[in-house]
């Protein structure tokens, strides 16, 4: 949709959007925590007693994708079903019961000469959310959002729009009845490309932009956006197994990050082996995973203790399978893991296996990554895993915020300093 | 210098710089406080003890001043001298006595699974300084990186350029003689302007870009920089006086933001007066400033009341004068100060003087800042002021630091999990 729009017109109407999404977001900055969880709630319902039309707008967004040929996991990931938009409400409420991470005192310092300082945490502002395929996004980033007091933007894939506005519109009318400016959530009603390229130019009311997707997506992003970008490109989590560790845990850990869900971004590409232990690990590991049909792809030497594997070549280090495919290598020691990860790596999740404390503590701080791991899987790289009731995203990025993104990450803080006639010298 | 070279040698010297500090930065990232204080002591012995070389290589850098006609204001900003390589060493020293930010335990829980999640302060990586004139951000930037555990690549201005290789040969000799990598800090000797745009491409290599100077230079930086950069433009300060306040003390207030050093990004440059008073504030100020040399371009109401002033237009109330000159404007009432402050503003600094806690509360609410003040000069949005010790500069962007940035603002944080064999079901 949009397709009949000119350039200008994009301009225009966006830069409109973008004008609504600041007033917006001066209104939601200073809005009650209770006055925010209140429209969380009528959202939900909204949600709930608008579930007919959703499903039949989802329906449309399904007839469109068989029409085009989707693939049955993508229909999947694009479904909605009375559990699914329950499970949406569900969220907004839970959200509702987060603390809100606005207005909290993070230091109170008076200076000599009487300046109170005080830091706060306030709402960064008008976020957009760039996103594909699963329509659940479009309630997720809006409750994340409007709990920490940011107006956003919301642009959904084309093969999603349908179920998208109807959801948007839900949202909108929640905050209408609840008496909150409607444009704390906005979903883009362009499919067009033209109208992402515009709004990443937009950083003159959008404060920050978040791509969930696929590389390319996010790779296209980060070269037309002139607002600052949080994210990550891709999860190539790896696993070292050191030359002392609890195997049999082991085998458990590396089955759990590889194959409890292969298709996601905390699951395991990479196992480095210690090369002490490759002759009686590699083997015992080989059979494990073979046995739950994962294609392995390891260097000379791990395939001279574990023939089935398909020799790798140089790309599978860096490469993220999102399969059941695992790169394993042998390393010399804990050093050679370490280069490795911060080489190949994508700075997600990784994780040592070992139960001596020195080899421990050296990984832990020298792995360059957003999450570092000892003796559990990487599938925990989550925002509910990790406490934070839900999450936004999980950054790799060095600044800002690393990891899972709750609310909390979503503010940014300002300093707020009470004088009585201060002036320098 | 550097003009001799094509942009492929650019690429493949600056990749070498990048590769080194990256090394550095892993170092760095792991060193122990009393290491890192360590080189900051040697490296102001170094400065000290080589301070006849660093004053010839500064008189290089005047005479090419002078000959290329640069300002007496510009020259006095280039000019070393004894006193001043002395407090560059000093600077270094109190750096050292600074608390480190690094390995600091920011947050600690754990699961209900028994996964213990510790939030730890981390050096960002490899910091690229971009900076103009005066040769002591060299060593300022040099040490605050130093202490953050982050490597740093200095690009100082080619006004500059041989200060700045003195200061460098200074600080990485110290790191040599202190056992240290000595790419911790790196100046690019280059002055060629393309060296400048091969490096900010560099993301592979470079996390994090600051440009201190002018708003031209800043703005060049941005266009062209595919690294997350931290910056402000400018500082267009505010200062709202309200209907009810003690009016002596916001004449001295406003004398001080506009007077005490008007070239700064924290002096004032608007002045908004609530209509109420305008009549008996209006001729009160405008004869303290006049007094004080102060061009006035005031709105119709204002002149009405202070015919001395010159006619504002739109375009005076988005100025950074940086100098003498006050713009001045009668507001209606609270929410048309914070109005236009939100509009015109450059979000760094404004203040409201006032005694209604009620218009306190909600300026320092709404007014979107980097700070905001209440009855004190907007001139202490500072490092030192704010007791950070020192600072690397000023934000005014919405991510990862707002306002004066000390040594902590130049961290982010890893997630460390520890675990006893947890896996996700």
């Amino acid at each position: 949709m949009g397709n009949k729009l000119t350039n200008d017109d994009f301009k225009l109407a966006l830069n409109e959007i973008g004008e609504r999404a600041v007033i917006a977001s001066r209104k939601l900055a200073i809005m009650s925590s209770q006055e925010k969880d209140d429209c969380l709630e009528a959202m939900a319902e909204a949600i709930l007693r608008e579930k007919d039309y959703i499903l039949r707008e989802n329906q449309r967004d399904l007839e469109n994708g068989v029409a085009n040929g989707m693939s049955q996991a993508m229909l999947d990931r694009l479904r909605l079903n009375e559990a699914r938009v329950a499970a949406m409400a569900e969220g907004l409420r839970q959200v509702a019961r987060l603390e809100d991470p606005v207005g909290i005192t993070l230091s109170n310092t008076v200076r000599p000469n009487g300046l109170e300082i005080k830091k706060v945490s306030v709402p960064i502002g008008v976020i957009a959310i760039i996103y594909e395929a699963r329509p659940n996004v479009t309630v997720d980033a809006a409750a994340l959002c409007l709990k920490s007091g940011n107006a956003v933007i919301l642009r959904g894939g084309s093969e999603s729009i349908h179920s998208n506005l109807a959801l948007a519109h839900c949202l909108t009318r929640a905050c209408i009845d609840a008496g909150i400016e409607e444009a704390v959530v906005q979903v883009l009603p362009w499919t067009d490309r033209r109208a992402v390229q515009v709004m990443l130019k937009m950083d003159a009311y959008i404060d920050l932009v978040i791509p969930r997707g696929g590389e390319s997506l996010i790779r296209a992003v980060m070269e037309e956006s002139t607002i600052p970008v949080i994210k990550h490109y891709k999860g190539v989590c790896n696993i070292f197994v050191d030359k002392s560790c609890d195997q049999e845990m082991a085998v458990k850990l590396i089955e759990n990050a590889k194959c409890q869900r292969p298709g996601v971004c905390n699951a395991a590409e990479t196992l480095l082996i210690h090369k002490d232990i490759a002759a009686v690990f590699a083997p015992k590991i080989a059979a494990a995973l073979l046995a739950r049909q994962v294609e392995l792809r390891g260097d000379d030497a791990f395939r001279s203790f574990a023939p089935q594997a398909i020799p790798a070549t140089e790309d599978d280090w860096g490469e993220e399978y999102l399969a059941l495919v695992l790169a394993v290598r042998v390393v010399d020691d804990l050093d050679a893991a370490i280069a490795h990860i911060n080489r190949y790596g994508s700075k997600h999740s990784d994780l040592i296996i070992s139960d001596l404390p020195e080899s421990v503590a050296k990984f832990m701080a020298q792995v360059d990554s957003s999450t570092v791991y000892v003796n559990a899987s990487t599938r925990f790289t989550d925002g509910y895993e990790f406490g934070m009731g839900a999450e936004i995203g999980i950054s790799t990025d060095k600044l800002h915020a690393r990891g899972p993104m709750g609310p909390k990450e979503l503010t940014i803080y300002k300093y707020q300093v009470y004088g009585n006639g201060q002036i320098r010298t």
